[in-house]
């Protein structure tokens, strides 16, 4: 490999903006393309090339990052990438889509002579503004080692998985088991809460046993202030486990749990909870018990320990 | 109340015996049963005094633990104590039954003037043996307070949750959230490994992530070595969630996951499992899915990060 | 046996009057008693003698009829009637209960030479009424055939199922079926519904396919009506499927789908539908899916066939 | 229209092909292709006209019926019609596929002034040879009345269900409510078996009563004869579980019962059941609950009624 590659990055929302911001501020020459031109102007401001289409990056950029919605965004915007992308190239895919819709979109690169690889992050907002996030990497190995580099600049822990998919299938074990962690949270604490213990004695006393999660942690104290802001949203937590159902049915294996959580998400989502964070799930439980998990408790004592 | 008080203790299990032992290291005068006579016979060499039967520990203690199977040993036991025990006396139950069978109970011994309390315990044997446990206690605040240095003797969290039944509700609400954090992993990671990924590729990913959690860092290494020595037993598990689902029952608090849990634990139990950790729980899923759990996986790659 | 034995009846709810009105109908003599003495003293206008107690049916008869609410009813009149049945007697538990508690309670009675049989009936209101209830029963051979002649005033079906506990294992597993039965028809209609097809046409297609059923015929008209007053209350058929999940426990038989719809009429009763029609368990999914299975539905096409 | 049309058939499988012949007896001119021509070389014995290519079908006949395998079947067929047919004409597809897949394909039918309706079908293999078939269809009402007399060749029960996808919808729903008729069933029965009552015992039981089922009565006879020959293969019920899923994720309808079945049915397809009778699910429960629902029982009674 001579010097540095030309770079592309398709998608500036939520994540993709702080992402493609963090390139340039490592010295990366990139061009940067979403659908509100506005977000790519913005970039301009920082040094990027704004293009006026995928097929545009395609041409100018030989390592071109795609930070998108869904599995449908991702083939439309290949669609234009196959047309302009020279081979040798390579193309690094860091949306959360279905496994084999990743691997049915690589193929076709790799038919052309460019790299694929699937490289979903987690790490969130927050993650993706400081450069911290968690990068899962799944494709050849040979183009994993090529773009170390840029994902060094937008995040801290790397992890190469395996062949095509395999980041993806990492990324979204990860969601069903958070998903699950929450589910666990919900029917505790709203049962203990109905039951009349304060919900932070319960945290309290949790976090003092095997049974404590970073996730609770998290999670409990935006539940108490009814605060559902999204950090990660109900709609997407809800994609995601539909994924993996997918997967699980490509793959022979029954996820009787992750398939109730997700009919349970679904209804939260299906009464307008999709644009919340996740926790709101909660409310769908709370309704049906008829109580709220928030403090204070009437008559719930003082804990001590 | 003046000076330390003859103390009692019935049942010298896994849990009961070092919990008793504890309590003689510390000083402290005891009476122990057990319905084994070898066991108390062994701590008379630490200093107990073994009783013949229940009534006779009611009637020597005034501050009475008992450490038993379930909540039908804890009524047996109960009866002939209600026989023998003196008003002022104290009963302090660290058996993990329903909360309504030990308000049932309580309640008798209340109405002879006798306090009672529930004060279930988490930690496992390695936290009895060392007098690390966590004690989460509910019935009267001034019971609760006549019986704190005993219990800090036994243990190093203690958490006062409220009336009678409170403790119970507290170290249930976290069996349940352990348990369904089991559930979580043992799909996400069946699922993994049936695509291919190496299971401590997922976990050291999963560390890495919001989703991490102690309990599957504890379990995960088991399932791998395929060592379901009981830390804490399938079959007790399953008793706890079904004690959870009755009280989801009695509050009106559907549990969904938390019902399908139980039916996949009791699916295990009812295969021969229940005397195993209650990570042989997995077993069920990798039978349905033809996978296991295991390393190393062929050709699946080293991890980098 | 010589002759018509002197009987007597325990329970004159919906059920047990009109049971018991068809037995002196039939032209036996009955001694009857109820908690609330107004509905006994009604029957005594049709010949029965009135008790001021159980014990004193106990005395008075020799062929016994209970036809109480739950396991905690049975038991208690149980106790007492323990007290003063003679024996030679034989007493006919109507009540449908745990087989569990049946077993037990009925062993009571045997050790003291008194038979005991489970014999939970269906049919509703209605069939208690018209004398055309069926009766499944369990027990010792000889006894069953003793009553015979007493279950024919009251039914037209009677089953002999084997030993205790039979009857009511076999009647529970109807109302488990007939229960998974309804919740199919509720995703099932509520989808229909959402996706714009009327519920009659539906209904109309479904009947004409090996689909179809017979509680479904009967209970789609109501919930199109929006009427749901008790035919079998939503609190008893939530109860019913706790014993069969009880059930299933100690027998070792995983039952996912029905402990799932457990919790889901247990969030109905929660949700104050426990008086009302098990139908009413509809309205938990219609309320998660904002749809109503009601007609007219707007721009509905008049089905042909 | 005046006189009969030009008919073309698609798709000669177990049930396409008795349904062509069915077209031909009845003296229409059809022209048809099977992947596999052989299948299509015999019924040009029965004065069938054999297509080379699904395009010359399209170049053929005017009213042109589809009956094959999946979603992607039909889109790729579609793709091929849509090069031929002449504005005009009238495609009917007979597959049971994803209503929203089945109204993409309708709608560039429409566009191009070619008429589409989704028409699924009950009935089986036996239902498509002798001509008894129940047909739903979906599409606009003038299209409907145009193939009336073509479908009555081929079946007995026509139901016009109203705009696109409504056939499917209500095809799929009747699925959905027999998946969980037999899944009520398989709890009912494994558990009753394992308790010690004979399933033709309980079979009688539950005949007298409001839940029985024209399914169960179906289903349980090659249960007891462990014949799982398909009727209705488990994969095509799976497949058609994880449309409704897809259904109730997009009109925001939670079906969590259906979840679960499909789960369960998912563990027994890939334990290689997925070509037997979906009847075949039921020994997923047996395995778990360790009995076989067979006869004869041990110890169990005659029955009488």
């Amino acid at each position: 490999m001579a010097g540095p590659q030309k770079l592309g990055f398709l998608g500036l929302g939520i994540m993709g903006y702080p992402m493609a911001k963090n390139l340039l501020r490592a010295g990366y020459s990139v061009t940067v393309y979403n659908r509100t031109r506005e977000k790519a102007e913005e970039l301009a401001r920082n040094g990027a090339t704004v293009a006026d289409s995928p097929t545009e990056v395609g041409r100018r950029a030989s390592v071109i990052f795609l930070c998108l919605g869904d599995s449908d965004s991702v083939c439309q915007v290949a669609e234009k990438l196959l047309e302009s992308v020279q081979p040798g190239s390579i193309v690094v895919d860091c949306t959360t889509i279905s496994p084999t819709v990743s691997r049915a979109i690589g193929e076709r690169f790799r038919k052309r002579g460019i790299a694929f690889l699937d490289a979903p992050c987690s790490g969130s907002k927050a993650g993706a503004t400081k450069g911290t996030l968690t990068f899962m990497v799944g494709g050849d190995r040979e183009g994993f080692e090529r773009i170390g580099e840029y994902l060094r600049a937008m995040g801290e822990k790397i992890f190469y998985l395996g062949g095509p998919g395999m980041g993806l299938q990492a990324k979204l074990t990860q969601n069903l088991i958070g998903a699950l962690i929450f589910q666990a949270m919900a029917e505790g604490f709203v049962l203990a809460r109905k039951a009349g213990l304060a919900p932070s004695s319960v945290l309290e006393v949790l976090q003092a046993s095997v049974a404590r999660a970073p996730l609770i942690d998290a999670k409990l104290p935006p539940v108490l202030a009814r605060r559902f802001e999204p950090n990660f949203s109900l709609k997407w937590m809800h994609k995601d486990l539909g994924l993996m159902l997918e997967s699980g049915r490509q793959l022979g294996v029954p996820l009787p749990a992750t398939a109730l959580v997700h009919e349970l998400f679904g209804a939260s989502v299906a009464m307008g909870h999709g644009e919340e964070d996740f926790a709101a799930a909660i409310t769908l439980l709370e309704t049906l018990a008829g109580v709220e998990v928030s403090e204070p408790v009437p008559d719930s004592p003082r804990l001590e320990s």
